[in-house]
């Protein structure tokens, strides 16, 4: 039996789908355990990788720039330090805490996303996570709970409230985000916020919420910003989205009608489009309707796949 | 084309997934304004669910208890409510935030549970949601970013911060897990936790972290917790899942070779069970190998879908 996945996957091996596929192992029983922690640290290869503010600091062939764990000002004992892996030579990977993200001299937000839609896919697959983590922390610099300081433990992957009375532990938070198709009579739905770049048109999406299914979130989603009521929710894909940890859950749903009632306050637009207007957008050709989102984008990915499909699905 | 989704949607309209399904309609526009929230409030039918610290209050015939929003001892104004959403008479139900979960008078775990899995399946959709939500505000009272306390706003859809110098805004978090079944040459893989009643196998479980896909967090996690190599990951169903707040994301993959190696930390034993062990602890058989889960656990579903898969997937 074919499945969508299995079809996805095949594809995915030319285009793999943007943050995904990292080369390090997370190596999570390094994680709890200090000497093994203490270890990888004093290694030969120990490395840290350099950040500015949230920003990756770009090498000449624009890829991440790492520098030896011992070199680092101070030394690595004492420091906040986030194990994000290990690689293929066993060599530990770190991230530094960033307490003050005010500082950052990072270029402007599109030149940025130019930059870091040309890294090596490798190396933004563990950009995306690092950048997950460093953010995670510079936001949880306290416990929720009762409000007092946390320190960093285990190896980056948990906060722990220091108040003996409290003791809460904090874990990095992953935020599921529901994204999807919506398709009637070939036409796809597809909607504009008023942050988007000029032209552009994309998928509606939305968070997932406490509650509620992702085929429900779906549902909701696309009645609560376009009136679309929609049936027959299907996964297809997934994707990690570093801004700041979202967890896109990319899906296809059937409309049994195209009447459209936008919340102003989420779209500045919705419209169905044709299949050939979709490939004539995918293709960027000179009258196309719409510009589709970058290739990083899981939307992209969908309406790749979308058009890959052989029959109305 | 028949997919798996709707598959499951045939057999779900049958027995709903346990937590989803909620006939409330969340509403969302009615949150975010404050005078519509208000006359949903004020309104004859508005009405407040009865808790006992985290557990619901149980009617004659097993349901959740409502009392009227205006009977609330010191009236609804001022205190911290949560909108769970309108009926469909437009009705109001909301929760109460619980500061302290201390002096809950519950039922002990067990009975607990049994009591939750005897009752109808709306109420114990509406109950679901609500308690993600009224533990993650007696889990939020103060910002993680700067310590200072946090207010409700948004119909309890948000806290802010009070201190004007961070005002950073919190959302109540969902946790991606996924939850799935390995398969080899028709046999399944199960495990048990330490935590399990005695005799229970299920699937095995874990955390979506920062930076990886839905597909790439069941292969990390059964490597981790069995030693395992899976591929052909296959997305089935999601659960949200109040224990506090996960999004079960219920997957099926394959395993090239049967070759076991548990992490003693999360497991107590996995083994390989074929298809006819399987049938004989679904059907409660005496002279089963395991336990199955009960019909709240997504794990549940899953055992019975691959159960009606007719052949090897």
């Amino acid at each position: 039996m074919t499945t969508d996945s299995a079809l996805l996957s095949r594809r995915r091996s030319h285009s793999p789908i943007a943050y995904s596929a990292s080369p390090l192992d997370r190596a999570d029983a390094v994680r709890g355990d200090p000497a093994r922690l203490a270890a990888v640290m004093a290694g030969e290869g120990a490395r840290l990788l350099r950040l500015d503010g949230l920003a990756p600091v770009f090498s000449d062939t624009g890829g991440l720039v790492w520098v030896p764990l011992s070199d680092m000002p101070g030394g690595p004992q004492g420091a906040e330090l986030i194990f994000l892996g290990l690689d293929a030579q066993g060599h530990g990977h770190f991230a530094p805490v960033v307490a003050d993200l005010a500082g950052s001299t990072a270029p402007a937000a599109a030149d940025l996303r130019r930059l870091l839609d040309a890294m090596p896919a490798a190396d933004l697959a563990i950009y995306g996570g690092a950048r997950s983590l460093v953010d995670w922390h510079a936001r949880h610099r306290f416990c929720a709970r009762c409000g007092s300081a946390t320190r960093l433990a285990k190896g980056g992957w948990q906060r722990s409230c220091v108040n003996e009375a409290c003791g809460a532990d904090h874990f990095p938070s992953v935020d599921p985000v529901t994204i999807m198709l919506v398709e009637h009579d070939g036409c796809l739905l597809l909607g504009r916020q008023p942050r988007f770049p000029a032209g552009r048109y994309s998928a509606l999406a939305g968070f997932v919420e406490p509650g509620e299914t992702m085929e429900e979130a779906v549902a909701r989603e696309v009645f609560e910003e376009a009136g679309v009521r929609v049936r027959d929710v299907r996964y297809v894909a997934s994707q990690p989205w570093p801004y700041p940890s979202s967890l896109m859950i990319a899906c296809h749903a059937l409309a049994d009608d195209r009447a459209i009632a936008i919340d102003a306050n989420e779209l500045e637009d919705a419209q169905w489009f044709t299949r050939a207007q979709v490939a004539a957008a995918l293709a960027g050709a000179s009258d196309a309707l719409f510009e589709v989102p970058p290739p990083s984008a899981v939307a992209r990915h969908l309406l790749e796949w979308w058009m890959e499909q052989a029959v109305s699905v």
